[in-house]
């Protein structure tokens, strides 16, 4: 049988097909992802969704003339792979190859580059506002899911859009689930809408879009009609598009959490391939925060949990599951999620709120203004902190060390392994009186036998992990491993000190003191931005104290880290353990 | 004739007065208000318009068991006189006085600190939570502004407070004025509501609010009978209260933005005392970017400008009224005003986004992931950077320095004055390649005659201000007027040079070199935080350079700084010129 898909290497083939055959490249472009991502892994469930919204939207529009967004961008493979990255495609998400993420700089079919939530609204807005008042004559499309178009960002572009004339259309891709299920009001609104029981309130209407649907995403004729209807309307306007995540994979539609990034497995069954386990592993943190949350909660009333949409990620999900009513998913809202801790805390709950260092960014004047501030004890756990590997630029976690350490009244602590991390975590529950971020990273930890009995952390007390005469490495969270692994390839082992600060802010003074008197060349190092971050807080305190001794400052460099493994970024920046032994050998 | 006001000390002696009394009352309340803003200046319009729902929730509801959260908290100057603080009221605003905003270290009635808009959903929605999860049986009200909720976080709010049974009421005060008239799709909804031509959809019954309204503000009794009615419906409720801002001053009436923060005024003409002014008086640097805009935007199709609510205080207005097209007021929306600039940048407009230092906290992830990570040529103009005086902790501007040094791809300048911000953004205008920050303070320069013919300013190139031999001063932006000052003070002027660096990123490292090889000893001095700002900088660059000068950093120390004057505050964390002067004597 002829491949339609081989024969598309840019929407422009893709015209040429007949309507009828649409179906058959739908078929073969769901194969196409499936097989790629079975053995080279990636985000599944989006993209098989709208594989018939994305032919129709290229069959439908010019693109890249006419302008389409895709928000987040887990959902974007069809798109990418019937924009010229067919061939190259199983290179996603690997070092050198390409984002799995729309980005500019890849193809002129990427209008805007995404990864984080509800930004495709304002960015398609602002496009079309150009074009209006350049006179072009464009369309602009914004395709957003329903978790998506949940989070506030989404609702202030839908706000201003609908005051204006511009020819924008915004795709609600509602398949009732993010990474994890939606949750929240405009959910429950969502699903009454499909069900026809909601009578009267069209919540778009209200905000002057034009409203259309819902219609069955998976059927391309009736996509196909109504984008071509609505291509002739002027204005903002509003498809419902209603879809099945992980469409036309059995498992992946019956176990969509799963099977949004499932890793390997079995292109033909649909199967997970279990990992090839060499004997067992140490947790990964984000389960040691799971599991401890829960333990923490069973002795301490006070305790809740809240996750910005990331209860699997982040493994609340553990929490929600035992204790749903001290737990909350709040959606993707994390400006929310925040000052909600902040509201809580007033009243002597004690708040955990865990969100990745990089999604935080979104609250940082909550951070700010409604918890430091107010010197309120909210914990936050920031998890995927550091390099985060395949995800990429959009992702890592980097500056939270630089943004997180002018934020007076705020404790910022980094654990090196599980136990650390578990220990802070109980520390912090017996009853502080400020807030603290407790930042660690994506993956496994170090430690098999993690967990031991409680015990308490003072505040701002670093520690010596191994004596030295020379030397001296002041490392900061998982840091410490690499630094580690580093001394046991060098042979003037002796000569080297390393301490564990731990805590970021505040310094452990003393400890400095002592370290500064003894060592005359030290050596910081953190999986954050050089720029302001750890290394900047012992260079403030060396000047403060008028210390002149040698400082080499390692971190990430002042760049945006591309996507690859986490062990070959961190040594594209030369912070694993051989860069590290080379640098230890020039200092000594 | 007997005054209530007087007798009362808290809300209790309120809940003593018949209902009849009250419109009395409400009258006293208001010339209270009006009498201490017109001499001690202030907030004024927003407290007027709420004057009989400040009566009412505190005679309805048994504050402050019962938590009233002000959203903003412009509106609370009502609130405060009938909670304990009548005598000291005319302290508001001055240092070591009551703040201007609602505060918990002030009042027990203050349950939530607020300055930034949009915040009190979600921390009301925090305390009624607690109170289920604790057993309690209190009320949790929180009173937003219709320009708040037009915020992207109060949606968010609103999002989940619909799918809970918290014991929450959301009381819209919609008066159809932030600071400055709202805008955006809400609003237009919201007036058809008013006008009653807003046929069937209610967005906030869509969320699964119970919604009563609208109903009128002024009308004590009404409002009273409404909010008893509504203290007896369980979960999340909505009320729809229509108010007029400046209520009761007619001058404040019919110029609702004047009227906002008047300055001094006759408390009975309610005309508006005009400043003494010996002379002519440097312009404020928000009009020097007005002006400019407008006149760039002339010779320059692609620029447009932008404002989250904020067209009067950043000038933007100016724009607005000569290009109505090309100047946005998106509302309170600077996570949608960012990406929105982003979007624009694509198609090769050249947008100015004007936001308050302060407020771009709210922005941090869209700069980051939406501009400097697609290094887009985003022109962003931070006003009221530093510190600002009588407004506060929630609103000085002094951690951008930190938060945006970081970013990769950003260049973050500050002109030392007019003239600088004028060619500065003459300069971005022409076509850089990547975005830029441009940090200014409050109020106004330092320059008389600024309006000169535009000149280039080579990015990364700091400026010689005046030579020594000794001690090198290194400056950013206005503190560079304090140097000058101070050094006029010094008897050894001829030890000091002086630098105004300009760019705090990239930081000008030829001139670095001269001066680390010239000068033995540095001062850095920043109206920012000292942690990971500018001097942190200096101290990086020192590092990697392994130069051994002796570095002073001076900047805003580790604490959040109250309100005050300006010269106050500056004077309180050692940034003035009289104690600079003495740093210079001790470093000599």
């Amino acid at each position: 049988m002829k491949s339609f898909l081989n024969s598309i290497n840019t929407p422009k083939e893709l015209r040429l097909l007949k309507q009828d055959e649409l179906p058959q490249l739908a078929k073969e472009l769901r194969a196409f992802i499936i097989n790629i991502v079975a053995t080279k892994q990636g985000h599944l469930g989006a993209s098989l969704g709208v594989v018939e919204l994305t032919i129709a939207l290229h069959y439908v529009f010019n693109t890249p003339i006419d302008q389409l967004i895709w928000d987040v961008g887990h959902q974007a493979y069809g798109h990418k792979i019937l924009t010229g990255r067919k061939d190259i495609f199983d290179s996603n998400r690997q070092l050198g190859g390409i984002s799995g993420f729309p980005k500019r700089s890849e193809s002129a079919y990427d209008t805007f580059g995404v990864g984080h939530a509800s930004t495709s609204i304002s960015a398609a807005l602002g496009m079309a506002i150009a074009s209006q008042l350049k006179g072009e004559n464009k369309h602009h499309i914004a395709v957003i899911g329903d978790a998506s178009i949940a989070s506030g960002m989404a609702f202030e572009g839908l706000n201003h859009a609908g005051v204006t004339d511009a020819n924008l259309l915004v795709i609600l891709n509602d398949n009732a689930i993010g990474i994890d299920p939606s949750v929240g009001a405009l959910k429950m609104y969502l699903t009454n809408v499909k069900k026809g029981t909601q009578k009267q309130d069209n919540i778009f209407e209200a905000l002057n879009f034009d409203y259309s649907g819902p219609i069955d995403g998976h059927d391309i004729d009736a996509v196909i009609t109504e984008l071509k209807r609505l291509k002739t309307i002027k204005g903002p306007k509003f498809l419902h598009v209603i879809t099945t995540k992980g469409k036309g994979l059995k498992q992946a539609e019956e176990d969509q959490v799963k099977y949004h990034a499932p890793g390997k497995f079995d292109a033909t069954t649909g199967e997970l391939i279990a990992k090839s386990c060499s004997g067992q592993q140490p947790p990964k943190y984000q389960d040691v925060f799971g599991h401890t949350i829960v333990k923490l909660a069973e002795n301490n009333k006070n305790i809740v949990g809240i996750t910005p949409a990331m209860p699997t990620g982040s493994s609340l999900k553990y929490m929600m599951d035992k204790m749903p009513n001290r737990a909350f998913d709040v959606g993707i809202a994390e400006q929310h999620a925040v000052t909600l801790a902040a509201g809580m805390a007033t009243q002597g709950l004690i708040p955990f709120c865990n969100i990745y260092s990089t999604f935080l960014q979104r609250a940082y004047d909550q951070i700010i203004h409604d918890v430091a501030l107010q010197k309120l004890p909210v914990i936050f756990c920031l998890d995927r902190a550091g390099l985060v590997g395949e995800d990429g630029a959009t992702h890592h976690g980097v500056f939270d060390l630089s943004y997180l350490r002018c934020i007076p009244n705020l404790i910022v602590f980094a654990p090196r392994n599980e136990v650390e991390l578990r220990n802070m975590m109980y520390t912090a529950q017996l009853g502080l009186e400020q807030p603290i971020a407790i930042r660690y990273p994506r993956g496994r930890g170090v430690t098999m036998d993690w967990k031991q009995p409680f015990s308490k952390i003072e505040i701002g007390k670093g520690k010596q992990l191994k004596k030295g005469h020379k030397l001296a490495i002041l490392s900061i969270g998982n840091m410490a491993q690499n630094v580690t692994n580093a001394i046991d390839l060098c042979e003037a082992k002796e000569a080297i000190a390393h301490y564990d600060m731990r805590f970021v802010k505040p310094l452990d003074e003393d400890l400095l003191h002592r370290i500064f008197k003894l060592h005359k060349t030290i050596l910081t190092i953190e999986d954050a931005s050089i720029i302001g971050g750890f290394g900047s807080a012992i260079l403030e305190f060396a000047a403060a104290n008028h210390y002149n001794n040698t400082i080499k400052v390692l971190g990430i460099p002042d760049a945006f880290i591309e996507h690859g493994s986490v062990y070959e970024l961190q040594k594209s920046v030369g912070l694993d353990a051989e860069s590290l032994k080379n640098d230890l050998k020039l200092l000594l």
